[in-house]
């Protein structure tokens, strides 16, 4: 620890990784010509060293980087804090945990937030990332890296996601591999990436099955637990209603869950529902809810990496990282009743 | 924002207050021989000014304050993170987040992490502070606030905390009043505090009432799932099992409703569930659950104002702050069975 603050120089890098210092050089500033083997022990050694580019805002390491939710409301926040900070700690970095403000008396710029402390980089999750901030950002040296980002981001910025289109491919083909013909989807806001991407994979399971549904079985709404319930009573007060509910989140699900017990409606016995993320709620839920499972936790870590090689000066290997969703079948999803569906 | 950093003396303090700089003194020193009204000008002036007392550990404000968890596993510390950061947000302090690691190679002390940053102050949640924390603390001048100790804190350690016996108290009154007879209680670790007062409230409530159960309704776990699922077994297992089961967390009441889906009762026709906290999750479970509301963002937000006064040098009024629990009446407690009993 005591050393901690000493800058380490590109020559002592070059010395110890028995290279040239234009070696080292080209390695920082992310040219191509240097042989991988020589790129992969420099880039280590930078690592190791948390090698910090001269010319950025602070002259010294702030040892701390900024995690910034669009809102802190949700259990989902806790899960990815905790693949960041995990990874930070072992880093010897702070890990400051701010909301975005919306619609308040206070400075609705999140970037102003960052002005009450120094600041080795930036984590946002989930939320609309304007040309302006990214700008504001940008101009100050400060590398971001976006988790799920709402709007599409600007190609050069660095984002981690999860592989929304196949988990929404999954969840459908589990029920239609159960039998279901007649399958609702509830999704997140319209304008989402993430909300259109599950759709779309909903939408290409069905037709490679070969099986049609009308546009009224597909909702869109919030990832709420209010809007779940909603569009859940909607869904099954159709005249066709869905054997199965493919819920865009935890939070909707339970929603759906609501909707079905007031209609009287058993699950999985009546009617099928299956969510989204995976929080641990969802295994406590009686019944336990199948579930595609966002790997949260891991997308909260591996943001963290790229952006500690952002810091460090590292050139990433991809601008966008989508890590996979899998299914997990618990006791919420059945074949559909034999009468052909709930309120027939 | 400019003069962010600008210190303000005490001399313009006592000019802005019309008094004598020693009587401004006294107040920031804690002093009882000045007259309430006088204190209580000073001190909204020293608030407003965000005044730091000289000698110090850090001249300057380190712009940040640091919040630790036990663990960053459950929703819970979500909601007392949103207190603490809607708090110092206003104040434009940034708040680092870390989780006590334990049984990993990395160091066990919590206090090593605030190595890696300068801080203004600690606010640690549910953890157990060891004298030797505490001390390395105090050593350093850095002020610390505890929320909901595990253990019975040094009196010179401020906390705060929820009234978990009239809570205790409320949810058995409620039972009561529905007509049950044979309450079951699930409460956390048998050496927290927290545990033993809700207990102690249980008792309380039961006794005022006649009501004698035996020490086989009682049972202590941890505050997880998997704890509430097994210990509601065990209760539901009894020879009299009980018709209504208090819960010590909401993770706890989960559990139950599991344990009881499993043996075919429902909820509240056949067994009332009422849970603690009242974390977001409760309201949408089907059947809503009924709860004891412990305030944890409020108590987050009130640790974290009795953090500014210490940073800012300002007397406490007390070391230790109890906010109150609210029973929230939803859909898992009804009258019990009219036969007596599940299983009967």
């Amino acid at each position: 620890m005591a050393g901690r603050r000493t800058r380490i120089t590109l020559a002592s890098i070059a010395a110890e990784a028995g290279v040239s210092l234009p070696t080292v050089s080209k390695v920082v500033n992310g040219r191509a010509d240097v042989a991988p083997q020589t790129r992969a022990r420099v880039e280590e050694l930078l690592l190791q060293y948390n090698y910090v580019r001269p010319g950025r805002r602070s002259a010294r390491r702030a040892g701390l980087i900024d995690l910034i939710f669009n809102q802190l409301g949700s259990p989902w926040a806790i899960q990815i804090l905790r693949g960041v900070e995990d990874f930070f700690a072992d880093q010897r970095r702070g890990v400051v945990v701010s909301a975005v403000r919306h619609g308040s008396a206070r400075p609705t710029s999140w970037t102003s937030s960052l002005a009450s402390h120094d600041t080795d980089g930036v984590i946002l999750v989930t939320s609309e990332l304007t040309t302006e901030q990214w700008t504001q950002l940008h101009k100050q040296s400060i590398p971001l890296v976006v988790i799920d980002p709402a709007n599409l981001p600007a190609p050069e910025v660095p984002s981690v996601g999860a592989t929304n289109w196949a988990g929404g491919m999954a969840a459908t083909e589990h029920l239609l591999e159960l039998g279901h013909r007649r399958i609702g989807i509830i999704s997140g806001p319209e304008d989402w990436l993430c909300s259109r991407a599950r759709v779309d994979g909903y939408r290409f399971a069905l037709d490679r099955a070969g099986v049609a549904v009308g546009p009224e079985y597909i909702r869109y709404g919030d990832f709420q637990h209010e809007g779940g319930f909603r569009c859940g009573q909607e869904l099954l007060s159709l005249p066709d209603p869905p054997t199965a509910i493919f819920a865009g989140s935890g939070q909707q699900a339970l929603g759906v869950y609501e909707a079905a017990r007031q209609r009287g409606l058993r699950i999985p016995q009546d009617l099928s529902v299956i969510g989204f993320d995976d929080l641990p709620v969802a295994r406590w839920l009686s019944p336990p809810l199948t579930t595609v499972r966002q790997p949260l936790t891991a997308m909260g870590r591996t943001a963290a990496e790229m952006l500690l090689n952002l810091i460090n000066g590292v050139r990433l290997r991809t601008q966008r990282m989508e890590l996979s969703t899998e299914l997990i079948v618990r006791e919420s999803t059945a074949p559909p009743p034999a009468s052909g569906g709930p309120g027939q």
